[in-house]
């Protein structure tokens, strides 16, 4: 019977090699709100991208992500010799398809200027070929009358600022000003940006965090050595546009890249407050109280202690782990930490009082 | 400041790997109880293990596990020339230490003997060194006056049966009249023997599950190639011995076992309803309606459809993954599956109603 | 120091992420020739495939392959309103660049006819869209005559025999009489089918192994859960057109797909001998002389024994892994295996005689 | 058909797991020698450790090394209540053992004084019960009477050395003027001391690389993570004590920790240089010619060039990895790199000369 139990399971196993599964991604969350894993940014063959439209959605299925946007380039279509020059048709092609899927699929564009002013992605577009305007700011117009988000696209890219150094120019602030710049990728591929971290936060604009993929996704991120691409976490009240496009005016995002978080420590504090769990005390001796700290997501987390005092003075939490933590008797309750891969602005950590009680 | 965030964390991740992190397993739960994961027959230098006994808890902290037993042989001491025969010994040593790492360590022992009646696990011994006798019945009678709860182990095992049928003698159920049997292995090591799930169904008994090692556990079940040690899943109203007791007298046990889950239907069945989330529907179209099956744990599960409809014939979910279900619109909303990996008797699987709507 | 040293490392190791390495196949050999990793079926956005033709070079790159066809089809165009139909066109986008890395491109297609006759890849083509005429005779006839090789693909795939039977009709008999039919894919995708080996066996055809690639390749064939595409192995003597075709003609090819290897006993022989290594004895005792059995490539072997004898009745081999074996003083110095994963015919496998001295 | 193959090569899967395979190590060579892969640092429950001395047999076999020593403290037996105090126990019971599964069991222990002198591991000793004089020097005159190789132990711990840096003591210049100090440990643990690899140059000794194990291996350096244990390679004549003996006394070193190898320039050019392969050009257009760098190892190797050229500024190679490189042709034929996970000195890196030809 052993054998024919192995077989069995065995048989059941291939089949399940051939399905479709995704992956569930676990987060915290933010009180009242769906945590949409977004992806803003992205190509396919209609513009310099390697694939076809359908392979952005299946990349999304199989990532468990909740949102994408193919933003092929108005401007810049080097396989034009073969593919057809239709800025919509990405989005037609894929959109049926993507909501069988559960995928949101936004309709964007990426807005392709030398430098300034640059790039520029647009959201919920109804007719990205209305864009073609040689004058910038009268597509920036259209899209906005279309009902547009727009965000400035990695502006510390060398390939438009060649020392890295991001910049506003006065086009940029001329946006702002006309309440026609929504955001700014502070992330992009695989680079951070501090000091556009700071733009958002002094400008109170969004933060956008994307891969700006162009070949298959596995090639940028390959999973087999634990790669995420980079996601824009937006809270919104249900997975659907109307939601997401008022969470994206409402700049609730969080950034996610590499093992690292950045945000505003309003969204972010009480994500990380619904990430973790501490429990007990489970066990006390003549010195220490014993407390079990758990991490529920798929994220890390590093916590250093501030200060002095009988605790843990480094906390490291990987994903899906927990740590027995040992708590002088002697020492108060609350214990201040930093979380150091939470960046609520470019040089500052979250701040978290644990209380073991 | 690109590279100093990377230098930064790469520093953080290096502290990671020296701290001792444990893995939160995800399974199911029966309504009103915790799910403990046990492993009630382990093996240290004491009888013929290869370890330390605190090895055994810190490889129980590691895997996340709440409760272990350490089952040194009464009568088989092979390292006797090194090491001082002292039946409580492993106990002695290990119970602080784990308590102060969260795990419950059971204080056991295996009493060996040949065929029949062949091996039996005592657990909640208060003094193991008093299980001696020649008489196998009196030893026995001495562990139930300890307050023991006692099984049988590998009955299927070809060491003590070389057709490796497993066989109730006599003195078993001498055993069983006296109530001095409270359960069986269905699982040891790598054996699952089904005709002793029958036992257990028939006789009321409770179901062990067990590793049984006695070199490292990651020899026996290396997490490098996904494999996991074997588990007796125990539903219990909190984390403590007399909680613990209560449950194993009650039966409330499920055995996990590769990628399988056996027991009885009344735990199984709830159980796995509270392992999957079935959302939706997200999307329709003119002939179906789109849902979302998530498998919230650390098991996989295999649906097979029974009978016809316009609903999927197989469904796989691995751990932690979803997938996309599409049902017919003329069909109705309750689709009947077995779960294949789930085993609530020996050929029969746990059968579920899956209700879309 | 310690300190300094690590952060050069992981800086170093951050560097790594970004370069393009390829894998290193290790692989058994045939004596006097290399060996080849090819590919001769994978499709592109010019037919139904989802990729642009560089990312087949890319993918190729990675997995370390020598050779590989892109071979869309001449009949089916489902992109033909996004994308131009020009059968030559991934050849012609993709030849510079891979010779750049140092994949050799083979110029081919796929001939796409319904039952009978079905598909078929034409490798080494001068001019694809020639093969555009009604008559598939013709179009064949225009194949050879640009010096094609012309193989049958997936016999057996149920989407042109339902009944998963593969069958040689009057029009593959015709073929071959005339010299116009070189091979057939006795593996395609996922799909073994031993009927159609034993046909390359009866007609002195060469057997192909390939992937039929429609996904980036890491869709299909996931190297995080330790799958590769199906192989065709060539024995050639240099990386060149004309040695690869001299090899093709001649029937040396060995099929790897999963963990089997396929094809004729006089290559599959010298294959395996040259991918183990037997060393010893390093050992004796009374009874025993103890050998290392190596294998020193990327597949793994199993070899059972024929007939009694005190020798390991199975040795696993997995890839790049040794075994200590123990051979009886008294048995005799040669000891018969069969390798069980290495089909010489559909239902024979390699015999191996290992001489213990 | 396709079914049946799927079972049988999946059962044949199950016994291959059941089995005991070693790893191959991949790594360079130096003419004339073979390398060993040695371990001469460990515990076992005879002193602080925590495992069987068998244990640590099987662990070599798993990771396939060629030497170990297990040295447990002479001076230390935390578990006495329990095991009994046998300074030969540990060799004595494994040596057999060790013998049919090729690793070479060193018979050694571990001197353990408080600072100064501080421990030392002595090897190839005849019994070690004989050295637990009182006097310090008296133990390693009697150590080398008996043939032992001697080396001071972690000389950077901070349990030695409260502040991390490593010295050398009067007693220790004493015993390298009697001869009778052959090394040091450069790296202990994960610890690596560049002042001690100064040592090792500047009086002319042995360098070695040990892990100083007391749980299981896999505690320590989990394989699921890639992590391997720290290597001391030795380059010998043939895999036997007389031939390691006159190899370390030879000081044919070379510590592998980590991602790094450090050792002397004479073994670590001849080393590297084995280590990888270049071949081509096996392209060229008109500004480039093609070359292809293999690493046939498992070690990654990291290159930087020296100077300027239009050569690739860095080459990664991953373990068992090749690279295409593009030389330009107006370039010259040689190009100069530093390998800079090579440390020929603590602080200098082996340099090599590339030559593209």
């Amino acid at each position: 019977m052993k054998a024919n139990l192995l077989i069995h399971t065995l048989l059941l196993f291939i089949v399940v090699e051939l399905s479709a599964q995704s992956r569930i991604i676990r987060t915290g969350s933010v009180p009242g709100y769906l945590t949409l894993k977004c992806d803003f940014h992205m190509h396919t063959i209609f513009s310099d991208g390697e694939v076809w439209p359908l392979v952005r959605v299946d990349e999304a299925v199989q990532e468990g992500l909740d949102v994408i946007a193919i933003t092929d380039h108005i401007e810049y279509q080097p396989h034009r010799e073969q593919v057809s020059v239709d800025h919509n048709a990405a989005w037609d092609l894929a959109f049926e398809y993507a909501c069988r899927k559960n995928i949101l699929l936004i309709h964007g564009t990426e807005i392709t200027r030398k430098m300034p002013p640059g790039h520029f992605n647009a959201l919920f577009l109804t007719d990205a070929s209305a864009l073609t305007d040689t004058s910038f700011l009268e597509v920036i117009r259209t899209a906005v009358e279309q009902g547009a988000i727009i965000f400035y696209n990695h502006p510390g890219w060398k390939g438009q600022q060649p020392d890295g150094v991001p910049r506003l120019y006065e086009v940029h602030r001329q946006l702002i000003r006309l309440g026609w710049l929504h955001g700014f990728e502070i992330y992009n591929y695989d680079e951070f940006y501090p000091d556009v971290m700071q733009w958002a936060l002094d400008n109170n604009l969004t933060m956008f965090c994307n891969s700006d993929i162009h070949s298959p996704v596995e090639t940028e991120y390959p999973s087999r050595k634990g790669k995420h691409r980079p996601l824009t976490l937006v809270f919104a009240s249900e997975k659907n546009e109307p939601s997401l496009r008022e969470a994206l005016l409402a700049h609730r995002t969080l950034s996610w890249f590499q093992d690292t978080l950045a945000g505003i420590r309003e969204l972010a504090a009480p994500f990380f407050t619904s990430s973790i769990k501490l429990e007990g005390p489970y066990y006390q001796d003549e010195k220490y109280r014993y407390f079990v700290l758990k991490n529920l997501t798929d994220m890390p987390f590093y916590l250093v202690r501030k200060g002095t005092g009988d605790a843990p003075e480094k906390i490291n939490l990987p994903e899906n782990s927990y740590v027995n933590l040992k708590i002088g008797k002697d020492s108060g309750d609350t214990v201040h930490y930093q979380v150091t891969n939470i960046r609520v602005e470019p040089d500052q950590f979250l701040d978290y009082e644990m209380i073991f009680r």
